[in-house]
């Protein structure tokens, strides 16, 4: 806990936590992660992309890797957690081995990554994709809002860009990622649990959906003879809410409505919104969209207005290996705590992870469900089963 | 017909038709339209607000007065007729009487209003206001966007704004005031009838809502622990709807809304939207917001979020003369047409001369119910049934 307000007061901006990709902030928050890790008896390396990598091996041989982590980055205004908790705890735990002097037959590696949210230069997972290797170097030309490119952001770091493919890893077997983070939802707060195993990392689709009717006056024409946008836009959002509530898991969301012309007194003429809908099922998720865009069909048909809808952005559903899953149930119930598998509706670093070996995550009970934001809370007590539950996780993936 | 083509040609801005008050369009329509009234033996004026009043006097005394007209503004990128056609029906029924020798019992005064729709100082009525005598002197002071005061405008059109008192009308009895303008609506033309006579022009309210739920995570916060500001938005969009089709003469209309934060990814914790409601009848318009706004209450209560709502402003309706609406009537079917007495949704002149004198108005077919539009459109047929409607109207008049 004391960790996470240490890094919580590392900003790049004033008044609020934003710590982003290259920047100073995260500068100063690897200083003090590299001090923890050599604490906890870790070899420690920056990488070009820059994430700080921690390996610990007990072992004389090393033959094979598990790596635990999670990312040092924020969004704007963020809270403490999100992120920094995942890699205090994976280091807590490397602290406990080296402590216990304990033997394992694999090494550890424990990654900080560099970027996961993406707020700098608008391209998620920069740490993971350079580890995994599936890091775009189109990106590099990419601009932050002062016009530097990402390759000058990186090399001001200290990383040469021209060497990221040695991020990817190479280093031998790999056993599996595990990340802790915290739920950044309501679930185990709802049912009193302090942690709880993630299943799957959801997919998303993202589309853009255009109802256009007839703009007219609001005083002239008579409500049989309307064709108004913002009608259908209506049942429309009322039937998303319906669809995913009615079919467990799903989470479907309009997030953003535009009506045209906007004017008090004009019957709007053209309605824009967005439908972002989730599933750890990629199946169920294509199904619920297919039946919401069939909806909308019937809504325009009805009303007399058309409708249009793009596919802004699908990704598929990233399942947790059930080895991984396993072991973690076994940790909890090894801990006297109830089992809870839950999807995770954000993406995390253990989506990219999960194209290098296989992944794992651990949640932990967030106060309200609240993340991006500085009310973002945990208990220092699920902190602590946290370290329990990824400790004993190691000692079983020791003994499988 | 072509002289409302001739009007159509003058605008401040090129490529469309905007002719606001006091500009150099308006002071080039006023010069067509005082030649085309001295044309039909009028004597014409120019008062201090800018309107142009023709009067013809058949009779020796000319105790009383009946006034007819409206505007020759518009708003910006207009079509020809919203305003221009009034006075060029008007000016054709008096041409008519003057080629005829026609003897009324009363004078008649055409007037040209210099500004309704209220497009350079956002203040709509100038013209008719300054007639009435509600000409708010406070206006004087407002700017166009240009820096321009009211004043100095007026000043630079060729009146003085000291002695804007000296337009109300004090000339004696007046007898009522009649306007012909297009519907800006489709009720005529649904109905196949030229012209239509219009009871009462609709009151109004204005209200601002605001839905507070709260914001989160599109992908972690499951559907069942969600507080979303736009659902209850949807559903009070679909209860103003349907409340208003199922009240005969009731439009209410939402025309803004706005979802806070209006992120793809993010649930809504705020939606404000507009609401605008008229009916011919202020009780009943009182009514339908009352129900509309417990229904709010219903839905906020039910969803556990929480509303809050705003009158924003509030016109009452002006109901017609039962005398003019009568003499309109026979006229109406004088010519062997059907009568329909329909309500105007929209403002009009005849609102603030309603409290100097009875007011009248009589609506013309438009194409599609299109106003304020380039593409309105009223056919050379039925304004040629309005100038006889107009005429019969005045000799009626001049046998009661």
């Amino acid at each position: 806990m004391e960790r996470c307000d240490i890094l919580g007061a590392l900003s790049d901006e004033p008044d609020h936590l934003t710590r982003y990709f290259a920047g100073n902030a995260i500068r100063l928050a690897n200083d003090h992660v590299e001090a923890w890790m050599r604490e906890a008896g870790m070899v420690v390396r920056r990488d070009n992309i820059g994430n700080l990598r921690g390996r610990y091996d007990s072992t004389p041989t090393g033959s094979s890797t598990v790596m635990l982590g999670s990312h040092l980055d924020t969004v704007r205004d963020a809270g403490k957690y999100d992120g920094p908790l995942g890699v205090v705890v994976a280091i807590a735990a490397v602290q406990r081995l080296y402590d216990g002097k304990t033997q394992l037959p694999f090494a550890l590696e424990v990654i900080a990554f560099a970027d996961e949210e993406g707020l700098r230069f608008g391209s998620t997972y920069l740490g993971s994709r350079a580890v995994a290797g599936s890091f775009d170097l189109a990106d590099l030309d990419r601009t932050d809002d002062g016009g530097i490119t990402m390759a000058d952001a990186i090399r001001a770091f200290g990383g040469d860009p021209a060497r990221l493919a040695e991020d990817k890893w190479r280093a031998g077997t790999l056993l599996g990622y595990c990340e802790v983070h915290i739920e950044q939802g309501p679930v185990l707060e709802s049912r009193g649990l302090p942690v709880g195993i993630v299943s799957a990392i959801a997919g998303q689709a993202r589309y853009h959906l255009t109802f256009t009717g007839e703009a007219g006056h609001a005083g002239t024409v008579p409500m049989n003879a309307r064709r108004d946008a913002l009608g259908a836009a209506a049942e429309l959002v009322l039937a998303v809410e319906a669809d995913a509530r009615s079919h467990d898991g799903v989470v479907a969301t309009v997030g953003q409505v535009e009506v045209h012309p906007g004017a008090s007194n004009v019957i709007p003429g053209k309605v824009e919104l967005s439908l972002d809908i989730r599933h750890a099922e990629d199946s169920v998720r294509i199904e619920r969209a297919r039946k919401i865009i069939d909806r909308a069909n019937e809504i325009a048909t009805r009303r007399h207005v058309k409708v249009a809808y793009e596919l802004l952005g699908e990704n598929p559903s990233v399942p947790c290996s059930p080895r991984l899953v396993s072991s973690l149930t076994k940790a909890v119930e090894q801990q006297g705590l109830p089992v809870v598998h839950l999807a995770s509706g954000a993406g995390h670093d253990a989506v990219t992870m999960a194209a290098l070996t296989d992944v794992g995550m651990l949640f932990v009970r967030c106060k309200g469900g609240i993340s991006h934001n500085p009310a973002e809370s945990v208990e220092a007590a699920d902190v602590g089963v946290a370290i329990d539950v990824l400790s004993r996780f190691l000692e079983l993936l020791a003994k499988a």
